[in-house]
Order: structure tokens, then sequence, then C-alpha cells
């Protein structure tokens, strides 16, 4: 049956090229990002000794690392059935990702010429095994692999990964802190079918971490972000800088139908503030949104907007539902609505750096990994609930699947 | 200048006589409330020693405690700005307050024949003050007013008897959890007005508590709450049994202007499920949507439909953005819904108990104030910022009264 196009998340909008609600004058864009790394991070990953033990995979959208996988990246977005459905989805999706990639290669060239985000996906897992290994040496010696659902490494060169390495009992660990069946929904209905073909004989057992969007450490190292981007400030200043904690926003078909993203996202922030002692005023607003169906507000870029009007100078955008950096942070908080900011007069327009190698995030996910492995369940009571309207009935699948593994110890 | 009508809240709507999604039979409502109160309330609140100590208001917009109330009730409601903007409205608002009055008659008549809030919130402020004598010996005696927006008693009743018990120092308390510029903001915009009136030589020093969506106490009676509820089921109904986070919603255009409500609400119940060791899948679902304007959802019908669709069999809804029982509680979740699980074979249908006279509640309120009495601040820094989108001038207003508070202690 062929659906109208109802793309979920503001990337595949960006990607569609459908108008923005502003443009960034073309001489104005910096290009501040990180060296594009070039190395393959499946090598990278899965480097440590074979044998038993356990595999964590973590699993994230990706980026292109390099201008070249620009096209390829497109290419796998659009054919997301779990993310958007197109009509003649085989045939419109190379379509429009040939078609679009000439001006997001673009975008990726001001933010230094491609995604850091696997560099940081990389750091972040060998900092995590390392900890992992001191504090739970009886799952040990533990492993991480990297699977993104656009990029490389994708799910099938990661599997292959694990095969190789014999590694009987692995661990999905998505790294979207926050739940939506466009993001680790579709990430898993991924796991789950192509494990179907590398694993046919289900020698591998399988547990999912699904969310993780209150817990302690990832609240705390948030919390470090943005206190040492209020210490920048003048005191007078810091006073009543506002705080914007913003993250892609999603239709609201997709939150209508029960996602719980626009929740977990506001129960993320809420904590930060709480960490923080509630210590300046904030709002929760949402980016990306483009095209002309209705999504969740209020749009960052209105809030931005909105605020400058009132008078206020000082302003810390806080990237709250994304751990690494990545074309959201690097092009369209730093550049677009930076831009957007200093014709406003924002005179005090910050950024909190994302987590990256934060250390503090760092020890929050091998924390969050250890609690998973001892509590010895393979999926949340949470991820069993489908929305109460979902209409993919790939997500049943993949829930019994990985609600039936049989967890050894 | 002539708005369209822009109602904010889904008791504007009910009472406007909007069509709703489903009807209930005439001959299954159950009438099953407590009995009504006819006592002055007033009269019950400030029952205690006159003189210096520290003023507690109870903020909330009340309910008709009789019938005969029904028509009052009304006409305040339609007639706030704060709340709704209606074309011409200091007719139309008089005009559809008594066209309604019988059908909203007939609605109480069916929950026991009024609002039952007025006789919890008493109950609830008399446990408060009573703690608070004990463990914030400083700043007592305390006693409790209640300033409800639509019902008796109203704002200026209560601060006449602030000024009848020479009451010098007074917290304005909301008793919606998570804020909304439709509920706290209307009553804060409020006591703003009747102080000018009452205390215009500024005698009373106020400060506000505007929200306290995460606070323990508060968690923990929700906690309370929902466990008893569980704890109905055998344990096999129970292991799988969904919990269904129930608050009222909003329009989109007041959701995307900034209201914080939405988050405030999830932050509540992510909270409340941690609380709960994330025992039972959940989802958070929004009521009382009515009228064609897009509002947040999803519904909480809608959710109870594609559940039960689902083959889910145990339900428990949880009121979760209100403290008291009261019309959404006793007639839309218990009769409404009830009937529309009900014939969908729901069979392990049920409703969290509100927190009424939760002992635990009780002392959560009374820490909730010697907190902010001993943070000694007017305002939260939160308080200070409107909503980027903000078109009522009347909350600046508000917030630099409040804000510029000199406490003395």
């Amino acid at each position: 049956m062929a659906h109208p196009i109802r793309p979920l998340f503001g990337r595949a909008w960006r990607y569609l090229g459908f108008p923005r609600t502003h443009s960034l004058p073309p001489n104005t864009a910096l290009a501040q990002a990180s060296e594009p790394t070039r190395r393959s991070l499946v090598d990278t990953a899965a480097s440590r000794s074979t044998g038993s033990g356990t595999g964590i995979l973590l699993m994230n959208m990706g980026g292109p690392t390099t201008l070249d996988e620009v096209h390829s990246f497109l290419y796998r977005l659009f054919m997301d059935r779990d993310l958007m459905q197109l009509p003649f989805q085989s045939v419109l999706a190379p379509w429009i990702a040939k078609r679009r990639t000439p001006s997001i290669i673009q975008q990726y060239a001001e933010i230094g010429g491609g995604s850091p985000i696997g560099r940081w996906t990389a750091q972040q897992g060998e900092g995590m095994v390392e900890i992992l290994d001191k504090i739970s040496p009886e799952t040990a010696p533990h492993k991480y692999y990297i699977a993104f659902r656009y990029a490389n490494p994708v799910t099938e060169t990661a599997l292959a990964q694990i095969k190789r390495d014999n590694i009987k009992r692995v661990v999905a660990f998505t790294q979207y802190p926050q739940h939506s069946c466009s993001t680790t929904g579709s990430s898993l209905n991924e796991l789950y079918r192509q494990q179907q073909q590398s694993d046919p004989n289900r020698e591998i057992t399988w547990s999912v971490i699904d969310r993780w969007p209150t817990h302690i450490g990832l609240v705390k190292a948030f919390a470090e972000r943005i206190r040492a981007k209020l210490d920048e400030y003048s005191p007078e200043d810091r006073k009543d800088a506002v705080i914007l904690f913003s993250a892609h926003s999603l239709p609201m078909s997709v939150v209508n139908r029960g996602d719980t993203y626009p929740n977990e996202v506001a129960a993320t922030a809420e904590a930060v503030m709480k960490e923080l002692n509630y210590c300046n005023p904030y709002r929760l607003v949402w980016q990306s949104k483009v095209g002309p169906l209705p999504w969740l507000g209020p749009q960052t870029e209105q809030a931005i907007r909105g605020l400058a009007e009132r008078g206020h100078k000082n302003l810390v955008l806080v990237p709250i539902a994304f751990t690494s950096d990545h074309i959201e942070t690097l092009y369209e908080l730093d550049l677009e609505y930076g831009q957007v900011a200093k014709d406003l007069g924002v005179t005090g327009f910050k950024r909190a750096e994302a987590l990256n190698d934060s250390p503090t995030f760092i020890q929050a996910m091998a924390d969050v990994v250890k609690a998973h492995l001892h509590a010895n369940e393979p999926i949340s009571k949470q991820y069993t609930l489908r929305c109460p309207q979902c209409t993919n009935e790939q997500c049943g699948v993949s829930r019994d699947f990985f609600g039936q593994q049989k967890l050894s110890w």
C-alpha cells in the first residue's frame, strides 16, 4: 500500500530538501568541527581479545565520516521503513538520495568534512569497556562494537565481527538516552533482521538497554557541561541566562501515536535542572522542524526569536537528546541558530559542549551496562509495550525476539 | 481586540458543549463519589489562631461543592481571560455559562452532587500546618487559606480572611504540581490583581511556590497509590498490567507557545516509575481533548482503545496532574473511560486513588513549604521566565510583583 510521504525526523526532511523557515547566508558558515577521521571504525571497535566475555553493541544513527559517504548515508536513511514510509520506496528513496547528495555534502563540508560521531563513539566505547573490565570482572572481558543505522559500521558489519570474535553474549545498548520508535526502535528492528541472517542457529544471547533518560551519571554529565558554559559568563550575565534544552522534534502524528520520546527528553531536562539546583530559568525546545505537517514545538528557532525580542541576551543551548557532536549540533545549533541569535543581538549565545569524551559520561555508560548485566533481564518492562496506535508490525516481532532470550547468568 | 474562541483546557470545552468523540450511555453512570459538603470552606480554612506567623495560600481551580454553585463556577471560568480569550467576553461568557449550566449540573449530580475538591483541600491544609508547626517552629504558627479560581472560597475571600487574621507573611502555594499558564499562571495573575485591591499599602509579604513536579514526597505518594492498585491484581495479571498516567491535555497552540506543563507532567511520571523501579510498562496520555483544534496526544481514550485492541486486559489509570478527586477523575476517568474499557473487554480496568488524604502527600506538602521558607527566595528562577511566545502581558506584571518582594527572614 502506498503511503503519503511521512518522514519522521528532521534529518529526513533536511535531506528531502523541504524549505526551511530561514536560510543561512552562505558566507557566514564556519568550518569549526574536528578533523574527519578516515580510519575504519570497525577495525577500531573490535581490536580487543577474542573468545568468551561480553559484547556491547553501541547503536546510533551514525553519520558520514567523509564526504564520499554522504550518498550511501542518505540512501540508507531514505530506505528505512521504520523511520519513514514513502510510496514506491525502493525506487523513490535512491532517487531522492542521489538528488540531495550535493547539498548535504555542502553541509558536511561546512562542519569540517564529515560527522565526528564515529570517532566519539569509538572513544566512548574504549573508555566504557576499560571501566567495565574493572567494575564487572565477572562479565569480562568486555568488547564494544558499533552498529550505525545509516553509516559505517552498519549492523551487519558489527554482527560479522561479533561472529569472528566468537562472542556469545551481547548487549544491544542504545546510544539515544531517550527512546523513540524512529531511532532506537529502528535500530532494534534492524538488529533483529540482521541477526536472523547472521545467526540463524541463535548461538548468540541478546539483551537490550533500550533507554536511560534519567540515569544519574548521564544527568551529572549534562549538568557538568552546562555549568562549564555558565561559568564563562560574568556573574551579572550568568544570573538570568536562559538554558534552552534543544532536542530533535517529532511530527505530531508520531507523538500522538504514543512515541515516548518527548516525555523522556522532558524527564532528562528536568533531572538535569534538579541536579543544577534549578540555578537558571530554562525551557525545552525542539529543533529541525521543517515541511508543512505539524510537529512538536516550541521550535528552537522561534524560542530564540521570542526570547531575543523580550531582551534576553544570554542563552545557553544544550543538545539534550544526543550524546555526541553531529550535524545537528555543529551545523544547525552552532551555525544556523548561532547566526539567528547574532542577527537578533543575542550577544551571550553559547552552546553547551556535547558529552563526547566526558569522563562522567563514559563512566555512566559503564554503570548502565553493569546494572543491566546484573539485573539479568533481557529487556525492560517498558520495551515490551508497543505504542497504543502502533502501525508497524515489525515492532511486535522484534520485541518478541528480544523478550524471549534466555539469559544464563 | 476580538480573538477567536481559544479555550485552553478541556473543562472549558466541556462546559462550552463541544461534542465529545464518544458519549456515555445515560443509564450506566454511577454516583459513587463522596457526599457533598455544604459547610463554608472559608470558615474551615481559617479557624486557627490569629496574629503573626505564616499564611499558606493553597491555590487550585476548585469545583462547585453543591449543584447550586455550578452556575457561578461556570461564569468565573468563562470570564477568565488568562485561561481563554473569547470575543466580547463580558457578554458571551455569561451567556455560555447560563446555557451550559443544566448539563454540567447533570455531570456533578452523577458524581454525588458536587466536587469533593474543597473538602480534600481543607483536609490537606489542616494536616500540612500541623506538621509545619512541628518541623518549622521558627515560622510558626502556620495557617492555611484556600483560593480557588472558579469556586468558593475565591481569592478575594481568602485575602479578606488573611487581612482579618493580621497575617503579614504569606506563601502562595500552587496545588497543581506541574506549572501551566492556564492553571497556576491564572491563579497567580488573579492573586496579583486581588491583592492590589485588598492590600494597597503592601503590608503583606508574598512568596510563591509555583511548581513541584518531581518533589520526592509527591513522587512517593503517587507510587504508593499505584502500588496499592497493582496489589489488587493476581500475580499473573499484575505482571504485564499497563500503567496509564493521564493528565489534562492542552491545545497545541499553548504547547507551542512554550507552556512547560507537558514536560513537567512527563517528569513526574518518569520519576514515579523510577520510584516503582520501572515495575510495569507505562505510557503518559492526555485526557479531555474535545473540539476541532489540535491538542497534545495521545488521547487517553484512544490509548485505551488501542491497548484493548492489542489484547491488554489490565490497565491502571493514574491521574498524575491533579492531587485531589474532582470531576475529571470521578466522571471522566471512572465513568466515561471506565465504560469505554468495559465495552472493549478490558476486564482489569482500575483507577489509582487520587492523593486526597494520603499522609505521604500531606507530609510532602509540608516539606515543600518548609524548604521554600528556608530557601528565602520570593520566586523560583523558572517562574521569572515567560513563555518565549507569551502573548499575555499580565504574566509579566505578576512576575515583577512577586519577584520584587523583600523577604525579611
